[in-house]
């Protein structure tokens, strides 16, 4: 791994652009930052971090043996790059398991389909298929608007569009509803299976899977399945041409039972106030038919990266710098909950905490949602990234990363850095997220941001945090 | 089908541009020309024509029962378009099915891989799999360079390099060398199986399927898998970090013994030379895991829309206009070779013959391998089409297209329309070859550029045939 660090040169920022709302940028802190980001952008050291978890451990499905050997990788990570106190908190899982899948359009003649399980999803019948006619519905409100029986013996197939890349994700949430809530109005209408439109921008024949939402902590009894985009288009123009269409699903899909997982935490201790924690992060787990490159191997590297080059400062900074790798996010959060819980009487000190999970596609933008006091020095940091390309959006908005949740509701202060997610929608929890889709410099361009805000905001003796929580 | 037609048009063709070496464009057929182009442009039934053969009949194995409603729907389509003639002309062949593949990397972790079988591949051990530890083989020529026996018990890889994408399909050739030779390097190795990185430019979980060069007639006994790019990259990272790699392979591909596939002709009868023949035309069979979209749905739409266009217009043109679907084109051109067998007695009476098989993006260049006396016809083609983008390449350039090499092996004239394949190897052979791929507008005018070359080479008064070849 390289990670050669040129702390050595001293960059000019003007006491005009750092001084803002009666704060300064100590010249000192604003040399350290400036010089980090310019180690970061020459440094390969969150590729070799993300080429090594994605090769070497592979597909990490929330709660299997392979996210249990991603945590061994990640402590002994953390121990080879020199953080303090490396650790794995466990916790206990329901596991679920996509098992064997076959989706197959048997009428108006047969051909294979690509689809994926939905996490959540039941399983057809033992050693046998769903085998029945299929009802189209354009959207998911045609199908919530069903009557209760409606769908005896029937596959419901919900169709939708796909979805508009955009820099931001827009539309994910919308488009979500067919995977998160069909299956409750399938099973409502009788159906035998649920087959939906992937939720995706893309056009590739790559199902999207992901997780559906439980309705009182139960979960599909029905076979759900996500067809690729090319597959929906394909099931609209013959249902619009007049034909019946029939399918065979098969799917060994089910919960197995609980199971361990955990989550790994590096700490670089605080020199001076040890107990105040900067949290910073991504998440272990990967769905299971890509090798959880961009979601989230990329958000690991990056953090943990942007740790490791301020491990290599000649101190600590002043606070205590963490970075977490969460456990089974993509199956509810798993992680981020056991995280607040088996920490809740420390997370007053957590003083700042966001998460990259959102690819590795260039930053482009800073938000926060901290104190009025603390605003000025995300200011601070937001001058020194713009030179990456990264704009300061608004210092009110909330939301620093799914894993950052259940912190965020209780009062931790959050910023994110926002990727460009133009193509995230293609590749989201795909076969498709592959090491290949990202690019080396603009993973570097990532650390390079996260860095300058890390280092800064563990080092000012800013707070953060609103007087009302603080108390 | 919106096909109106809009020959009222009159447009001025200078004579100097039209005259050359002697030859001069009657400027009536080069009104009709360019009347034909203007109406391609503006109209889309090229592109109703690959939806409906895409939707309805959906892949198209050669050989199998949908390549059979294949050809009844070509003899529909031919019929509702108002051509003269249309046959159907069977042949027998060799069946080859792929059957259920599943391929998964075992060591030193389990991950399911993405790969289809080779065309003409065998099997694995009845109700078994082939589980073995792999030979990584750089490129295929370390394969060839094996002594005999020494991959006894093992499954040989052979990497390579993803194709770099280019306007001409340059690099298909080389790279296919691993596809079509692979396996009897394998088998003499003793090997229980060989995978082989895709031939393909694309960077997604994508197998790229295709037919294997048989031996003195004889195929592989043993399983011949493609695995897609980002695999095959994976495969190779962790062969060079040190890793042992197993893989399980099961396969139920094979042979399945003799069925019947055919040739679909569709004529416009020549009114004056009626026994002379301007073939054109695509293949009607396509790989199984695609709805062969591109490859070749798009080649049978174009050059079908071209002729029946021309089927419009007020009289015939003097010369036959000869639309052929090709059957079982992927399997070793056995339509093709059907074809010329078939037609053996009026070879001589081809007098000029092209296919389109290279996808649907705009077309560039036009190229021609025809007598001296035929070229300049073919150069004020040329201009004509010209303002479609289209650049005027060699007129010493061999090659109609795949279906069309046993023609020009007995001197039939050929020409061929270049369209821009920087994107075809993404698709070739894939799932993602689907009707998505296509742009409606780079359709028309692949029909605009087809148009004007075949009303031109059926009407004109040419002899495009050489001396020698004539006699």
């Amino acid at each position: 791994m390289k990670s050669i660090i040129a702390l050595g040169m001293t960059v000019f920022l003007s006491a005009e652009i750092l001084a803002q709302d009666g704060f300064v940028l100590p010249a000192g802190d604003a040399d350290t930052a400036q010089a980090l980001v310019e180690t970061a952008l020459d440094s390969d050291l969150a590729w070799d971090i993300v080429e090594s978890l994605t090769t070497s451990v592979g597909p990490r499905l929330a709660g299997s043996e392979a996210e249990a050997r991603a945590r061994a990788w990640g402590e002994e990570l953390g121990r080879e790059l020199g953080f303090d106190r490396v650790s794995v908190e466990p916790f206990t899982m329901e596991f679920w398991e996509r098992g064997e899948m076959e989706i197959v359009m048997t009428a108006p003649y047969e051909q294979a389909l690509y689809g994926s399980a939905l996490g959540g999803s039941g399983r057809s019948p033992f050693l046998g298929a769903v085998n029945a006619e299929i009802v189209y519905f354009r959207n998911i409100d045609a199908l919530t608007a069903i009557e209760d029986g409606a769908l005896d013996g029937k596959i419901a197939f919900v169709d939708g569009d796909a979805m508009v890349p955009s820099q931001t994700g827009a539309g994910y949430g919308p488009s979500n509803q067919r995977r998160r809530i069909g299956w409750q109005h399938a099973e409502r209408g009788g159906a035998e299976a649920l087959v939906v439109r992937s939720v995706g921008s893309d056009s590739h024949r790559m199902p999207h899977t992901g997780m559906m939402s439980s309705m009182d902590g139960e979960w599909a009894d029905i076979p759900v399945i996500a067809v690729s985009n090319p597959d929906a288009d394909h099931l609209r123009r013959l249902h619009n041409s007049g034909e019946a269409i029939e399918m065979r699903i098969r799917s060994t899909a089910g919960w197995r039972g609980e199971v361990t997982s955990g989550n790994v935490v590096l700490d670089l201790i605080g020199r001076e106030n040890p107990d105040e924690i900067v949290l910073i992060g991504g998440h272990l787990d990967s769905w299971d038919q890509g090798t959880g490159a961009v979601d989230d191997g990329a958000g690991v590297a990056i953090t943990t990266a942007a740790a490791a080059l301020i491990a290599q400062l000649p101190q600590r900074p002043r606070r205590t710098i963490r970075v977490v790798m969460f456990g089974a996010e993509e199956v509810g959060l798993l992680g981020a909950r056991a995280y607040a819980e088996q920490h809740a009487d420390e997370i007053g000190n957590h003083v700042l905490a966001t998460e990259s999970d959102f690819g590795a596609r260039t930053v482009w933008q800073l938000v926060s949602n901290v104190s009025d006091e603390g605003t000025p020095a995300i200011d601070a940091v937001g001058d020194i990234i713009g030179p990456l390309g990264i704009v300061r959006g608004g210092s009110n908005v909330p939301g620093g990363g799914p894993d950052i949740i259940p912190l965020a509701m209780q009062g931790v202060p959050t910023v994110r850095l926002s990727q460009n997610g133009s193509d995230y929608f293609d590749l989201h929890h795909t076969p498709d997220d592959t090491l290949d889709k990202i690019d080396p410099d603009e993973l570097a361009q990532n650390v390079a941001a996260y860095v300058a805000l890390v280092y800064l905001a563990a080092e000012l003796d800013v707070d953060f945090r609103s007087a009302t929580e603080d108390e």
